[in-house]
């Protein structure tokens, strides 16, 4: 499983405040703490309040490079501030994320191409959130015929279902599910398939339960990445122990240990 | 879920103890302890120390039946213990179990189609324990054709794929988890499917947690019925959550209660 950790995202306070104040303690902490725990990339999001995300995302890519050289992750709408945040990229990137618009596909892909980085494509376009499984493999094989039609390589796309939060979308859920089983059949070399999870407990009860059996049924459904809380102990030993189910890793009596220290 | 509680078995000290001193209120309380946590069933096991196991299965089945009306499960894979359970049981019955084998099919299938059982049929032969899907399929198949032969209802029969413990079969796995979504395959009606789940963890560090991930990725496969430890309560937190996000009960901020409280 690819680890994306969540956590520098301004939507929470203590990094909108940090982000503000340029305070680049705070961010390379928040950062080296989601390494440890297991993250091999990082999602980087300037937040609703940022006043200029263009210069917010480059400063956060530079103060993280500082202190780590994992994959950095510019999560924008905004094809302006994900071009901004690769001008000063020297790590491996992932842009999060492109939907299937074919104006949103016409940029991203390019600006993909053009500094070799992995691209999240997501099951949505112009017309809202999708309804059914059917829907979203349709708008995944828009973005994976766009991709390979501009040369883009499909194995670095990672198609994101759309989690819905459980409280509104529990019809769905399965649908969900199966898509990130089934998107492995659009074509051949496969796509990846990624979720963000946090999503599925929001404004629920339980949050982090929820968030754990989601996770470990999207694992046994063959899902290749999450963005997610890694410095949430038991939704990594959930994640860890799925992981060792399915043979991803050699079974040992100290797995969990084993694990961390690799 | 078809939750099958485990604890009555002989192979557990205290259950011995209370099965040779004919210690009622041991056994009534583990069956009324086991229902309280969201037992539908109740395996009965007399155990590899009992000297006289149709005496002793009758003796169970009598005294549970005092206190409650659920479904028995007669564990045993001798038929004349089996047999002496049926004799005296007023609950509605399970049998467990039938391999493939055709001798053991030839005294099974009409023991159960006598008194309405349920079934449970292990993908499981003279030959041994399957090495991969295809053979638990075929195994699976065998049964499912034997009791169609024999009039037995197939919405009856519960096709078990053999779990084994995931530090000797961590490469089965997989197998096993598709072959529960893989023997809805084999007919028309469904047979259903149930697993015995503390063998997963046999043998392992981190029992619970073990158990709690391969059952909830059974469930994201399509499982049925499970034998399980309906006392382990984060074990039952796992299993309600992952059959909310499969929208089998309505969504509610006190849902983990309101599954109780049903």
């Amino acid at each position: 499983m690819f680890i994306i950790g969540e956590l520098i995202n301004g939507m929470y306070l203590s990094i909108a405040k940090a982000i503000k104040e340029k305070n680049k303690e705070v961010i390379q902490k928040c950062a080296l703490d989601q390494i440890a725990c297991g993250a091999d990339a990082l999602d980087l999001n300037c937040g609703p309040a940022s006043k200029n995300p263009t210069a917010d995302i480059q400063w956060l890519v530079e103060v993280i490079q500082e202190v780590t050289d994992k994959t950095l992750v510019l999560d924008s709408s905004k094809p302006q501030v994900i071009d901004a945040g690769l001008r000063v990229m020297k790590n491996k990137v992932m842009i999060n994320s492109t939907t299937a618009d074919p104006q949103k596909l016409a940029i991203m892909i390019p600006l993909a191409n053009q500094h070799n980085a992995k691209l999240i494509g997501l099951a949505i376009d112009a017309k809202g959130i999708p309804q059914n499984k059917d829907q979203r493999l349709e708008l995944a094989a828009t973005i994976v015929s766009a991709c390979s039609e501009s040369g883009f390589p499909i194995e670095e796309l990672y198609l994101d279902p759309i989690v819905l939060p459980v409280n509104l979308g529990q019809a769905q859920m399965k649908d969900i599910l199966e898509a990130i089983r089934d998107f492995k059949i659009i074509s051949e070399p496969q796509p990846k398939t990624v979720i963000g999870l946090s999503n599925v407990s929001q404004g629920s009860s339980f949050r982090s339960l929820i968030n754990r059996m989601f996770l470990v049924m999207a694992v046994g459904y063959g899902l290749d990445a999450a963005i997610l809380d890694p410095t949430d102990k038991e939704l990594m030993d959930s994640l860890i122990t799925a992981e060792l189910i399915l043979n991803k890793q050699i079974y040992c009596d100290s797995y969990l240990d084993a694990y961390r220290k690799k």
